[in-house]
């Protein structure tokens, strides 16, 4: 099975909040259309910067057809992920109705669930599935934590295509051999992508297949140098594009990606200024100021 | 304030799921009912252990209105957490609407929450409410921790009534010196409730009003025993008993209080065999042999 979606940048727009509370349509539609423009590989849409967890499943299906609307032809991948089976399984019916060409699935959590449990979840909605699945694993917020035998399992498992992993370790041979690792427990068809921005250079020149990018989502131009230098071999070139990023990936670590994110976006003028989900709330005071002023100093505030 | 609901015994049922993913309603009534007639002081209804965090808006509203019509006059307080503000007003209303004697609030999290965020969450619920709030802090479903200072600043709000803490030290003296700082911080109409329940013995011994307790809500005659002993100033004999239900509090620490107690309430002919919603699984093979097991040994099977 060949799955082209699954590799290359993924770039993961927000989905802005009007302050009624109902999705600011126009404004997704921009960051969508703003990605399609910039020549990501693909759009991961209702993903955690999506804000998937905060939705009703129609602001959700609604969603995924304004993404695949917007997206000038560039695969889209649909966050589906809910507390409940049930849910999960409704909401990739509406990411398939919409057009999607994927679907992201973290094992979001209440009660802690066990290997088995997340298994069953995979194993529940991959049976009813008819475009291949991601699998998402985001400990951060699923407080989920995947073995690698449970990572062997669900990526026999049909459907699955690929591994979003939430980063490779530091040192470059520590992080070569994680993914040399991973490659020998899943499928050959099964790729593996790397999240956490500040990993993503690091991943790629691992090998990873894929880079899942919060910061594509909003900014797709530096992430999308990153990506093709490290595609053509020039690790580098990778590396220093990455290192220039730094101060903004000291602000993810401080503030979460999402916060930082969404500041980028506001301070851009592509959303309105507090675009989060209560009970989220966008940075205000001087953590707002310090982003606007990465943004100036890193000249990405154009 | 006067808040007599506060105190005393609160026994949580289950929200048993049928096989087809519907509440089992006729199963949660009779849970509800055996509560009221085991005389417990009050009935908490969508805890986590009625699995709130899975079921639709719809579907909570209807529950509590069962909760609230077969309680037979025990006050019934609704859980209302959810993972965004707009659904958690949502369920409060519904609460309220039902009849319920106050609401219980967690804050459910994906995103990691900061402490502004969860105090913006209380603020923004209780300025809405006309019923008291259980302030229901669960870090091992929640993942966030509150801080004293946090507490403080909560336990200030209007309509704030109760604190629903997850346990107290194992040594006596550090419970006692834990209780009575929790005094010290919170508005003496603010009552403070245990949970935990290998932890409810000595939570009441150490001064706490209540117990917000997993197992009364399918166990009420034993919870009961060493609630009323403990509030007689008995504590040995309070103590006691807790000590002869331990094989029950290890299993919880094992499985999950939840996963145990759904195997207790099939064992005892109270729901249908797996009671949980999707993705959790009930216990099986050994591991709800053990349940069945330590009823027996405790003589709970009746």
């Amino acid at each position: 099975m060949e799955t082209p979606v699954f590799t290359g940048l993924s770039a993961f727009p927000l989905t802005p909040i009007a302050a009624d509370g109902d999705i600011d349509e126009e404004a997704f539609a921009r960051l969508v259309r703003r990605l399609a423009a910039a020549g990501v590989d693909s759009i991961g849409a209702l993903g955690s910067t999506g804000s998937y967890a905060y939705l009703t499943l129609p602001e959700r299906a609604r969603a995924a057809r304004i993404a695949v609307e917007h997206a000038d032809g560039v695969p889209v991948v649909v966050g589906i992920g809910a507390l409940r089976t049930r849910d999960v399984l409704a909401a990739a019916e509406d990411a398939q109705h919409a057009g999607a060409a994927g679907v992201l699935l973290a094992p979001v959590s209440y009660q802690p669930l066990t290997g088995d449990e997340v298994f069953g979840l995979y194993e529940d909605v991959t049976a009813h599935l008819s475009v291949p699945l991601v699998v998402y694993d985001n400990p951060r917020t699923t407080r989920f934590t995947f073995t690698d035998e449970l990572y062997a399992r669900v990526g026999r498992l049909p459907r699955v295509a690929s591994v979003k992993i939430p980063g490779v370790p530091a040192d470059p041979a520590a992080a070569l051999a994680r993914v040399a690792r991973l490659r020998e427990i899943l499928p050959p068809h099964v790729t593996v992508g790397v999240s956490g921005d500040a990993s993503g250079a690091a991943g790629l020149i691992a090998g990873c297949d894929a880079w899942y990018s919060v910061t594509a989502g909003t900014l797709p131009g530096p992430v999308l140098a990153i990506t093709r230098a490290a595609q053509a071999g020039r690790a580098g070139r990778a590396q220093e594009e990455s290192e220039r990023l730094r101060p903004l990936w000291e602000l993810f670590a401080r503030h979460g990606s999402l916060r930082v994110i969404a500041a980028v976006a506001a301070e851009l003028g592509l959303t309105p200024h507090d675009s989060l989900p209560r009970p989220l709330r966008g940075l205000s005071g001087d953590d707002h100021g310090q982003v606007a002023d990465v943004l100036r100093r890193l000249r990405l505030d154009a």
